[in-house]
């Protein structure tokens, strides 16, 4: 399949190539939209242009292409073509993806498309312009079918045979006379059922709505967790306004995952499709300035240490294990804690069951590693591995290092736990601080235990 | 939402406690067996066994429970009831779950069950049984619409409205006397078409289908690319055997998403809901056994530069920032080829234009952050923040740590790159030994050229 499209994509770059633009409207007809988003990603923007040209007539494909796009990159088309067009290809898209666009596009432009567009449309958009793009509300669909209770099985269907254009067809909702969700069957209920049958007799009574203001993430979580086709989105009144679907939410989970990725590496989700090497600069530096101060702060300390690091420089050799071993035990706890708390594994309302536990591994991990470091370590300097001379038993050095190896686990696990679920509470995003806050904060406490232990051991 | 179901927990513990079965039992039967299995997770052994007693005559609910619960406590409950009740309960299952289910109980219960379900039953959980549970064969579900592409529209609704158990309603697959799928049409364009019209007349032919062999996380990445609701799985011989949904596809996503986070930091999955210590400590030993091995190859590497070490302690106390900064620029690199790589947004075709890429991010991030820690050095050894005394000119140093800083950053950009991507090319999966194994060969190249740049610099 993959391969399939590879190949699709290789013809279709050929024949921009040699102008061959028939062969090519004839291969992009053939070609899912879903599939022209995939592709043109790795095109060059000559090559974008060059299909958008060639496509736009075809408004319904070009609008379900832009809708899988870098919102960007379809911003930057819709500016090539005239008004009109960018009109008729909106009026194609689902309304939260019309929005998306209308509200990247610039001021001017998007001012003189919402006047062209119908005054209907017009007044759905600037509702739907209303809400937080991350809530329900922004990213619920408007179309759906809504029926009065007292409706039949049978006038409910001639309704959506009348309705050819409404995407979401496989739930459908029951209102009272206030507008009030008060029931949902599926289109298959619909029909099993004698036609005369009133929706308020066969409806389900139980239903599961959220709120316009619920964060995507959460509604995402509900649609996953109840295995809904798409979930109902009422405001303050109960009264229903709109439906999440489910494709809009698997997008949303998707999107989060990767956010989480970047953030908890110590960069964003925007470096995946930055072009630019300056770019990618701009969104490491912020983490990387952090890690720099921290290893100068780490610097400070090593340099208060000097005299014992004279008597025997053997151990300077031993802070790379020091520092490794703590960084990599800490993003174990710190990213079981970000993942656990993002897919609701992990309840922030155990915090200090949690913490206890992370303690516990970290103090076995630590004495484990301790003993197995410091034998290794005086083993090491008995088969002369290690070329340092010193006045200081070759035993103490291993009991400080192990005991230093043991400290900074210790420290790290909890430093790794404690972080997250402390953001968490403090409802800030725990995968943002997590990774290279955790790691440098890690690196300046493990060094400085070792180091003091060190100095208060040997004397 | 989360709130209201937290409470509800609070109230099932309550009733447990007061062993109010009565209204225990109400208070389940009105609560959603996904919340059950969500509520369990926080619930002690005891518990979710007298939850389950009660529950267990409820054959559906419990079915629909159990699928949403960890697949080892799953069937440990089972195994608490009688063959026949086991029997009972997974005939609710949609046919991917038994399959789970079937899989995981001990031998002699598995096959005593197998006996006890029907003849037709049997034989569809043992095809199923043979396919690998991490392909489209093993999360497909077997309970689906095909119809003959002679009948007609009202023809097939007649069928639908007679098998009222069948879960999958949004599709209907048509296939050729032969059992080749030939097209698809949705429940709604079968309702909107004149009841006459032959299904080979209205059905869509253009069909996305997958083997049974293809890898889960591949299904689920078209599933979500086209925004379907289900596809359908086919056979050697194009056969429609079943079809993967949408809501089974999430549940993969997510789980692929959370073992690659796992992956990435050292651990695994299997942490998240580890409750004992002593498995933690299994989950994460062999990564950091991989990174003692590298502190301790970093130490020999540094006794080796013992001579320049002796001449200059203040050289040690760039250690850590010449390891963090590595490490945390390492982690992005990394991290950005992974999820990439797992998202499809980069391309393995083009491994050498993405290396190219961060070996430019890392050339340039090297240059400013040298420059900068060069300078902030040399600045601090002025200013008697640092305490050593040498005979080492401090411009010397500056220019040796910003060098050095330099070089490794240069490294640590193009191993965190390059080792995903590579193993991406040789089909090994690139979470598995990108994080530790990328931090920790960052150090110890890291380290191991700037002592070397120190000890030729400072003669």
């Amino acid at each position: 399949m993959q391969v399939k499209i590879q190949q699709a994509g290789e013809t279709i770059r050929r024949l921009i190539r040699r102008d061959a633009y028939t062969n090519l409207k004839k291969i992009l007809d053939k070609t899912h939209p879903a599939d022209i988003a995939y592709l043109a990603r790795d095109f060059t923007q000559f090559e974008r242009d060059t299909i958008f040209k060639i496509l736009k007539d075809d408004t319904e494909k070009t609008a379900a292409a832009l809708s899988e796009m870098e919102l960007k990159e379809a911003v930057r088309l819709l500016e090539q073509i005239s008004q009109e067009d960018i009109k008729l290809i909106l009026l194609e898209m689902s309304p939260d993806d019309r929005v998306d666009i209308i509200s990247s596009l610039p001021e001017e432009l998007s001012e003189a498309v919402l006047q062209l567009m119908k005054k209907a449309d017009t007044e759905e958009v600037e509702n739907l312009m209303g809400f937080d793009e991350n809530t329900a509300g922004g990213i619920m669909n408007t179309e759906f079918h809504a029926f009065d209770e007292e409706m039949t099985a049978k006038e409910a269907i001639d309704v959506i045979q009348k309705s050819p254009d409404i995407e979401s067809y496989f739930y459908v909702y029951v209102v009272d006379d206030r507008n009030h969700l008060v029931g949902v069957l599926s289109l298959r209920q619909l029909i099993v059922k004698p036609g005369n049958t009133k929706l308020k007799n066969i409806m389900q009574t139980e239903i599961t709505s959220v709120h316009t203001s619920i964060d995507q993430e959460e509604v995402a979580r509900q649609v996953a967790r109840y295995n809904f086709l798409a979930i109902p989105v009422v405001d303050e009144e109960n009264k229903l306004v709109g439906i999440v679907t489910v494709d809009d939410t698997i997008d949303v989970l998707r999107e989060e995952a990767t956010e989480d990725f970047m953030k908890l590496a110590g960069t964003s989700t925007q470096e995946i499709t930055e072009k630019s090497v300056t770019g990618s600069l701009k969104v490491r530096s912020p983490w990387l300035l952090a890690s720099l101060a921290g290893g100068i702060l780490a610097a400070v300390e090593i340099s208060n240490f000097v005299v014992t690091l004279e008597r025997f420089i053997g151990l300077s050799a031993f802070l790379p294990v020091i520092i490794g071993m703590g960084g990599n035990v800490g993003v174990q706890s710190s990213t079981l804690m970000v993942r656990g708390l993002a897919t609701g594994r992990i309840n922030i309302s155990h915090i200090w069951k949690v913490i206890g536990r992370e303690l516990l591994v970290g103090a076995s991990l630590g004495v484990i590693y301790g003993i197995l470091l410091g034998l290794l370590s005086r083993v090491l300097i008995w088969a002369d591995i290690f070329e340092f001379k010193s006045d200081i038993s070759f035993t103490v050095l291993g009991f400080v290092v192990g005991l230093g190896i043991c400290t900074s686990m210790l420290i790290a696990t909890v430093v790794g736990a404690f972080v997250p679920l402390v953001l968490e509470k403090m409802k800030i995003d725990p995968a943002l601080a997590s990774g290279p806050f955790v790691t440098t904060a890690i690196d300046v406490l493990g060094v400085g235990s070792y180091l003091f232990i060190a100095a208060t051991l040997i004397k």
